[in-house]
């Protein structure tokens, strides 16, 4: 199982490093379901002058429209949603983490944490109905798993290079480099 | 100014409707611009099967595609977002909330709070980087002024007939009835 989670996030960060050759911030994904692997998504911020574009939010685009094209009915959807992973090369954004949550995902591994706009456990933890109080009284969101740290050297390695590469004056990566596990 | 605001809102509500028609929780909002309508967006997440599909992520793609059509750059874009005004029947969530900072959106007009979901003051405040200090340590996003209380009563009365009207057993509405003023 753990060299499975390793051999996901492989797939992860190469879509990260394909991000990085198209000129855009290195973040990848992959969806996981029974096993096989049913999207893919990275981070087109810039190509699609969108800033909301990050990889998560392409990968669930990508696996929507196939279902939607499968003819699967909302809860048919939702049930699929429940047992699939995410794995992906830096922590979901606030934006991606409650995306993630009103779809019901079962499980997020990621890499790196994202200490600036973390919505799994640096910033907010969307993740748990438990562990904010101010959220969980009021918030009935759906939970799910979230573990951090799987390959977050690789994922760092991408960043570094991304930001060395284009401009020295650059302002810090929006990601930032730490290391970090959440359950 | 103040006909203006209930002028746009109107337009909002009408999308509200439109989404209530089509059997959707009737949520609707329109984009402003230079005192120009540029954008329409209604809730399709029944439609999509997509539970992410809210009106204010419809209204960003609608502009956003038409921004790439006619070939703006990724400056261009931000430059224009941060001239934009967004009237919305119910208080944006917090997916949404994030989606708007992340665009550094100028300006946001809601009907009724999101006391569930709500990211402009209900639950937390996104628009303002100054009123959570939890966040403001740590997340440089932009803020947005944001006024909730706008035209409430009409969006609480489209609620309250959609969950009538579909299922008298159905669950309580996701974003719920409260009339509320944020600055």
């Amino acid at each position: 199982m753990e060299s499975d989670n390793l051999a996901y996030m492989e797939l992860a960060i190469h879509q990260a490093k394909l991000a990085s050759e198209s000129l855009e911030v290195p973040v990848g994904c992959v969806i996981i379901k029974d096993g096989e692997l049913i999207a893919l998504g990275r981070n087109r911020t810039t190509e699609t002058r969108n800033a909301t574009r990050h990889a998560e939010m392409e990968a669930i685009d990508n696996l929507l429209e196939m279902w939607q094209r499968d003819g699967l009915s909302k809860a048919e959807v939702a049930k699929n949603f429940s047992q699939c992973i995410l794995y992906v090369t830096c922590e979901p954004c606030i934006m991606c983490a409650a995306a993630l949550s009103f779809l019901g995902i079962k499980e997020v591994y990621y890499g790196c944490a994202n200490e600036k706009f973390g919505g799994c456990g640096s910033i907010l933890s969307l993740h748990s109905s438990y562990s904010e109080p101010f959220i969980s009284d009021k918030v009935p969101q759906r939970g799910f798993k979230c573990t951090g740290g799987l390959m977050s050297s690789e994922a760092i390695s991408l960043f570094r290079s991304f930001y060395e590469q284009r401009n020295p004056n650059a302002p810090k990566p929006h990601r930032p480099l730490v290391q970090k596990k959440v359950e």
